[in-house]
């Protein structure tokens, strides 16, 4: 069993981390909520009184976080985490961050004899509490086998998608094309119920056929299509508009780096505002068949 | 065995009614082309001298023609088949045509007491000589049943999708999503691709996750992913960038008249329009893929 | 003075018959409204009993309609003025239509040998009580100078656009343009308000600079830029986002016909077709600002 | 007459740097390139052998740099500008950045009691060699009124946008509009022309109606309308494509950080990056008009 820092408890990294005691771990954990700290404590994690207490004979520390600036304060600010490290620690950020921060992070912590992998995840909430969570990891072949033994203690999908930033670069691709295929399948359903059609006979038409995809197959935007599916329940998240809009903002800027044409991504981006305009960004990422469908 | 008159033989209507003849069919063709109809005499059809013979004695009609104003004079025009055909023949057009003019065409039969229904196909030309069609109809449920003993002998997926029109609509929905998640697709890999990332290694990681459709599944746009696509047959068709601007052009069509927001589908069509342009409307339509990454 | 047969006395075609009487001309109407035939009556034109009344030795007919359709029926449906007009007639059709059957009917009437130019106007209600409308001709050059002396009647600026149906056409050019102004505007300015800018200083600025266009200089879609325009009056119409839903169909329709790429256009008509679906269809045209400043 | 530092000799900064001159200020200049240096010398500059030598006396610095990083390594950077500063200073970057970092320059200054105003300019080379360049100011009322005096030998039109920022928001957004007019009236224009108009009788009713833009009037990207545009000269810029891809991420950049939709804008945009992939980056942009007109 591994010494394992774990920094971050919010919705997704309480769940997580709380999964790796499960698995017999020796997890130190540090929050600025103490709330979240006490949870931890009560299902067996050890709590750092300062942050830089993680770091001490860890063999892994794990960060969840908000965004790239948190992740790089934590690691790279005044009094960072870099000072603290230990050259046989392996750092595997799990936040979802630009591609730029992560090896930003990647490379400064390289300067000072430290491994790093990114390792957004997908899988939610629901995902995080069940360990079922989905890990797409950027770094070297060895550290991504590594990093493996202590993230399959958190999800049950570990994928390898390239060099430091590749992880948060294939996550963002695929969350870009999830907005495409959700904002495609609605303006398709809605555009079949406008001439009459019954969304669950033109689901079923368009699952066997070209138009299948995930959300048409898993996660079907138009109420009642589906049981046990946002859109079946009010549109209660679920995955929300607001994150989906952040995750589609990450997407941009990563075209932007490159001069990448992203048309439909940007449209859906765009589309995703107008519902956070409307009120909408607490619901869930489905909500925008509305945007077609209430007339 | 039924006595079937079949109108329009190019090159998906051609071996469509060769698979009735083999089906054991008493098959009477016509089209203008005469290498057409001898095409079809070596395979066992009658010729017919003027289109109204198919109508003698028949108990169903089958046309396979281009747009919708060839299927209005072909039956409601000067001496049209309205006047020829009896009542207890059921119409079957498997023509890809705007839903109004099925509907008008519809209307008009019935008026003369003949029965109709509407039955576009997917599949392309492979899956018409191969008889592995799917069909998606529209009209009465008896009608859809009666019409499907029929199709059976081209295809293997038959849908009902609801009244008269209805199929035309499923197929344009169906189409206008595939031309989005083809578009969102090359999107999404082009911008891993531009960050360094094996397209492979992309389109398996966002298969397993919430990125998955049919085109990343069965049809990906980019080259050397899979084998025996177009993408990686130098983008011979398949399915031609001409031909999905058409049925676009229809999802727009349909959309106009019901006031339907589509930006996604609109903008799909638009990135086919520009391909047209760049003079790549014989190219497969998922020669769009070249839009982002030729640089 | 000329003798002219009206047909069509609604919010625009009422007043525009009406300058014509004031101008001089002998002017006999016709509408399926009573009290909008009596309000014209009161007005000094002679009431035709039916519709076909109105050719009888006229030099001149015009038209004002909602639709091609209805532009068909009269002229060229069953008992259609076709029959009845006389060669010395040029009939001028001020509806906006699509240019295909504006088209249609030139070509119908020529057949007959009666003249036809089509002649779309622009100006709104305001410009047709004034007497102060823009109309766009479609034509020969001797039709279009023959028009012009009773088109001076009603309108100031009147523009010869090239053949029959280029009336139609370049007012859909410009309409489709002007959607695209109104929303690019209400977009710059509103990125600007969320940045902190004051929205008349931005306005003066882009004015002055290579954003100046048409909706900055005349029509400010932000509320309190400008005085006396719909965005300082609760967005009262002026020209509702309904017309200019329709129109921008026109420009799709258009485009459909020729494969033309447009993809800016698209995108402003589906933004307008969104205000639609949210109630705002009796709104004015530059409430599209709302789009992008509710939140 | 006044003591001015100037840094960043480039195609645009060396011709504003010799109008400083010509107007009789006491100029020292800085750039890396030698030959650059050596112009400015011939034209009557002082050379400073290192950037800091600028500061020395200065009533005023100007900078004219490329970017956003650039402009802060420059001022707080390793051994960075604001530590030869003078209270007495006022510090004008005229770069084109985006405004997060002229905020994050002018707070940095602020600190050490320097003053600072962005000042963005527009008007290309051109304007720069004729001293017509428009500036748009951020920063206080007073520091406004004090680069107006300097700003006033090198431009025609200074505005005053509001704080530190406001001047860099205030360009992208009328950039943003810029690009939208031009993609709007190249698409209206060819929609026209491919349905037989003449482009210059459709520009001309266009201008004299609701269509009436910058781009129209000034500047039309169909070729043979107007002379002495780049679209009557080979698409040779003018304002490259590349540049107005620059700004359209800046603006996208922008919209990011305050959630703001500009659907419109991003289209624009990623039209934009589509030229660019078909290696059109150093023509003019009204080139965009070839997009649609080439086929």
């Amino acid at each position: 069993m591994a010494k394992i820092g774990f920094i971050g408890l919010g919705n997704m990294g309480g769940p997580m981390a709380a999964n790796l005691v499960k698995a017999g771990h020796d997890v130190t954990v540090f929050d600025l909520s103490e709330t979240a700290m006490e949870t931890l404590r009560a299902q067996g994690a050890t709590l750092a009184k300062q942050v830089s207490e993680v770091c001490v004979e860890a063999d892994f520390i794990v960060s969840m976080l908000p965004a790239g600036k948190h992740v790089k304060m934590i690691f790279l600010g005044e009094d960072g985490l870099v000072n603290h490290l230990d050259k046989k620690t392996l750092v595997i950020d799990s936040s979802t961050i630009d591609a730029q921060s992560a090896q930003d992070v990647g490379k400064a912590l390289a300067q000072h004899g430290i491994e790093f992998v990114d390792a957004p995840v997908s899988g939610g909430v629901a995902g995080a509490a069940a360990g079922t969570l989905t890990f797409i990891v950027g770094g070297s072949h060895s550290n991504f086998e590594r990093a493996k033994t202590v993230l399959a203690n958190m999800g049950k999908n570990i994928f390898h998608a390239g060099d430091i930033g590749a992880g948060q670069v294939a996550k963002i691709c695929n969350n870009m094309l999830l907005s495409i295929l959700m904002a495609g399948t609605s303006e398709a359903l809605q555009l079949g119920v406008d001439h009459g059609l019954d969304p669950k006979v033109l689901s079923d038409i368009m699952l066997a056929s070209s138009g299948r995809n995930w959300t048409l197959e898993l996660y079907n935007p138009c109420p009642e299509v589906l049981p046990n599916v946002p859109s079946s329940n009010g549109y209660k998240p679920g995955f929300m508009v607001d994150l989906m809009a952040k995750d589609l903002g990450l997407a941009q800027q990563a075209a932007q780096q490159t001069n990448s044409a992203t048309p439909m991504g940007a449209l859906a981006k765009n589309l995703y505002n107008l519902m956070q305009n409307q009120g909408k960004g607490s619901e869930d990422f489905s909500a925008i068949f509305k945007l077609y469908s209430e007339k």
